[in-house]
């Protein structure tokens, strides 16, 4: 069997995990190099999982030329221009959402992939997870008839750090995006324009930089159908993230999964096992079935699962709902990106 | 044991339950008169509960000084004008929802009331439904802190006959309405600010005749919570009625409750008993829990638990709600009704 | 509509409650008069409920020509005697399970009833539980085929008395008894063959007088299907009742239902509302379908569903139980009663 | 980080799983070779893991100086064997479940075992489920207080081949084995006393091998609880595992887990996933967590969480669960294995 030969840019928390997935879990690939901006990370991971040559920059990955592919998974600033870097070095890519929070620059990284031909994976890990996959598969088994109501509610464990509330573009960008695509993927429908409500209700200094921590997103889909998605950046109970689709002839709803099965009852009733905290543990299978995905299509010369228009919508949804949630009104999606209208 | 006297006014679907609530349920009350424009239905239900007199018009039981309290439960358009000759006559009075479709008249009504001294509990059954009333007394306790986001889905098994559609005064008045009083009793807080989305996706008659049969409503609370309610005039599946308040310390959620706990497992899966197709059926025991609170309420010589503002105040939700449709915009409560502001 | 003129003998906890259901519940029954040795106990459930007629003894009933049917609710000791009586008097029977914990008595009873023609109900009220209604319904529809196992787990939230345990029989014939009626109801089969394995492990006390507060009996059919039953006096979480039976098309399992829907999920895991803590809780519905399914059988002078048989079993079952746990070793039913064997 | 070289003897589905388990999931130990009597399936197995060997019989692994562990993986008739032979080698040993149908080839392996000092596990994977885990660990907590009541019910989608049926020694000893151990690992107690039914419901030629395909089995505990074990062969409705302990501050109960978490709610009610139907697929992860202990155990040096008593003892229930069935009688685990009164 020949192993497709992966490169990773970036060796914080998501590179790693997927460079252990990789190495553990997808013997069709192998991981040759990884770069990260603080080589001492790169070498570590290097030197855990066995990966023959770390670097501090992406050069010598692209120039590599045994490297098929490149995973992008360093800061969102760097994205698009290493995935313009990554194609005209011919080599495929998966990039970590977001593509980038400048829609030009997401144009420009996608004309660029167009160009070299090679195959463009973003990172809406969510869509691999087998609870929304497979209300997703009953919705397009037309088991639900014409989808009627689309509802998520996604909550955070914890708010990120300040100092990532910052730079992050805000909750519409960088935690609703991640529904946005789920709107999307569930209803296999476009939507049309947002309306958002948004509120400080978690933490003050979130506010005091501009962000909400609290929002709940109305969607308006071409088919006519109603989504409503609802975020919280802090939910005591952990990692909570649900959906249904309500639709001509039922409704599917993806509960949360739990760790086991257990149950205690006892005199103060009944206590089942707590919600995930960590993303991680709540999507461990999601992540893998991503990798898979990739290369799997590489393999297959097809078409990946997440192209990079299903990256660069929801960043245009992120913005038409902070515009909504700004100027207090619904806003169209192609008042901020007037090419989607075709 | 003295009873408390009844006279009941419409012997239609809703004022024949009440009847036999009383009539069985509530050893604490006695219907001794019911009256209605159709008298053999008056006559017929005064034959099957033993209910001494029957009459074809309502003012006999206002005259009848042994009568302590009437049930209003006659159409919509007569409820204000017999709630003012109610209170005129100086009985108790337990009046259907809504009040009126006109806020004007609601006023008059509430009014004349307040003149009287005498009790008016509004027919907003779903509070006295054990499930919402536990979600309710647990935020009530702080079980959850501050509340941040409210979440109701409420959908019917079919649409109403399209001739009720015409006068109802449309989804968000007739149907809505119940979601608009849940809203205020989960949340105890009042709402400032409504966003409505809505669609036909169910049957185009109904849109014919300028309803939808499909919306989402966003709703702003004054504490800055968020609420969105969703409805549906046909979920083939059953009686939907669902809640969630999300807060600071937890969540509560309140799925629907079902007939039996009988569940079979076989080579298609598990499956357990349907949904209640009925909201009769549905809120069986709210329906007799509300009758036996507002005879409490009149033997305590106390403010029933939904009063007349409770009355009100969804009605003015709906034209908001209304508005805020047709106006494709955010439509504060008090542009609707400036009362309100104070 | 002419209703049914019922006389109660016995007005203690259990013939208080069917005094109420039937004075609110049961429209096609009416209560003349109750009995009991206790008068004072007779004359507040008369005065409460609007019984005409209170009563030391039961000969005045049984005297009453108006009188179409007696429910007995009187001590274990005195049910065989009464029935006999009341089989003489011509009324129709409602009696308590056990009928006797002696089977000769037993015998002379039912034979009375044979005699006189008249109906006789047994009050196994677990059968007029909704849920417990719904497996039996799908088993007899055939929707897992042929039973090949039955569980059943039945748990008091407290030991009864230490008094009541010295006369109850024992909890194979006080307790465990309502298990062995259900293993027949919902198999619809009957038992051949029981092994019994007992413990003290509650309260020593109960061992202290030849009893046990745990057991698992196991159960052969003469279909060849097996049963187990396990009972504890003592669940500290609440009153247990599940039941499942498996076959060869699936699996039917009933589980507890609670009194709401509410959830609470906070950062100690989800919470449910606790089980019910008392029998007439978890029962209110099916002492009530209980009752109506009597007054049903009168009217249309038919078999009831819980005949003398189906009263008398049971308590051979508990009889073969309890020698199976003295002689550790399995018994079959005609080792207590040959007469079965027919 | 030096890895455990590991030599696998049985490339069979079992054997093949570790491999697999061993190659991706576990970085501390590797497979450097693999032995089948089929050599074809040894180097295919080689060839797909790239193990480095491949043999025909085990004798080459046990002198391999490298090889620090085995795992005994072929059929059981050899298992007995090729422990004391691994023994003898020096080799640590993961052995499949049963060590052998044979007591006393069960005590000579053990002796060989313990003589040679070598770590040995026996390969009961369904301890290492997070279910069973979890329910272990809260009984072993406390939280439950003394057990009482222990069940387990435990189904299979379909019976094994006939052949296998013939040489298992039954459904006691090749299915209930794995009740025996679940009983003893979530009780922390040991069996005195089994009383067996049994029954053949399923396939008549079971019955006609002398097996049963149907049975219930009441244990007696040292410390007075009691347990009910429940087996079907043929379970249409999936791979059916649960377990429920009740003692005297509460019960726990654990439940089948599903492969996700979508439900459809549609005009035939709701219906979710079905249950796996592969006890590979069921115990997934539970077969990597049995590696990485056996593993860690190595490299901890410290007594693995399976001994070989644990092995043992199981065998010892299935023969006296056999005879109970045979003789219809209780069979104390001393009659067939009179040391273990010690």
């Amino acid at each position: 069997m020949e192993r497709i030969r992966i490169g990773i840019i970036g060796a914080g928390r998501i590179g790693r995990l997927h460079a252990e997935n990789l190495t553990y879990y997808i013997p069709e690939a192998t991981v040759v190099a990884i770069a990260d901006v603080a080589p001492q990370a790169a070498e570590e991971c290097a030197h855990d999982l066995e990966i023959p040559r770390a670097f501090e920059g992406p050069t010598p990955i692209f120039e590599d030329r045994n490297v098929e592919a490149v995973l992008i998974c360093s800061s969102t600033d760097t994205h698009a221009s290493l995935i313009e870097q990554a194609a005209e070095a011919g080599k495929h890519i998966f990039c970590e959402k977001p593509i980038a929070l400048d829609i030009p620059a997401i144009d420009r990284s996608l004309a660029a992939v167009e160009r070299a031909g090679v195959l463009l994976q973003i990172g809406f890990n969510r869509r691999f997870d087998p609870n929304f996959r497979r209300a997703h598969e009953l919705v397009a088994a037309g088991k639900i008839g014409k989808p009627h109501v689309l509802r998520i509610t996604s909550r955070d464990p914890e708010p990120p750090p300040l100092e990532y509330v910052k730079v992050s573009g805000g909750l519409f960008l960088d935690m609703m995006i991640h529904d946005f695509d789920m709107a999307r993927y569930l209803m296999a429908d476009e939507v049309e324009e947002v309306y958002a409500a948004g509120a400080v209700l978690v933490d003050p200094r979130i506010g005091d930089l501009g962000d909400v921590d609290t929002a709940a997103v109305t969607l308006r889909f071409r088919s006519g159908a109603i989504g409503v998605i609802d975020n919280s950046r802090r939910a005591i109970y952990g990692y909570d993230q649900r959906a249904e689709v309500f639709g001509e002839k039922g409704t599917i709803t993806v509960s949360n999964p739990k760790s086991n099965t257990a149950v205690l009852s006892d005199s103060s009733g009944d206590s089942g096992p707590p919600l995930y905290h960590f993303f991680t543990d709540r999507y461990t299978e999601a992540y893998i079935a991503e990798m898979a995905a990739f290369i799997g299509s590489i393999k297959g010369g097809k078409t990946p699962p997440v192209t990079g228009r299903d990256g660069k919508i929801p960043v245009v949804m992120g913005y038409a709902a902070k515009r909504s949630y700004e100027e207090h009104r619904p806003v169209r999606l192609t008042e901020i990106d007037p090419g989607l209208a075709l």
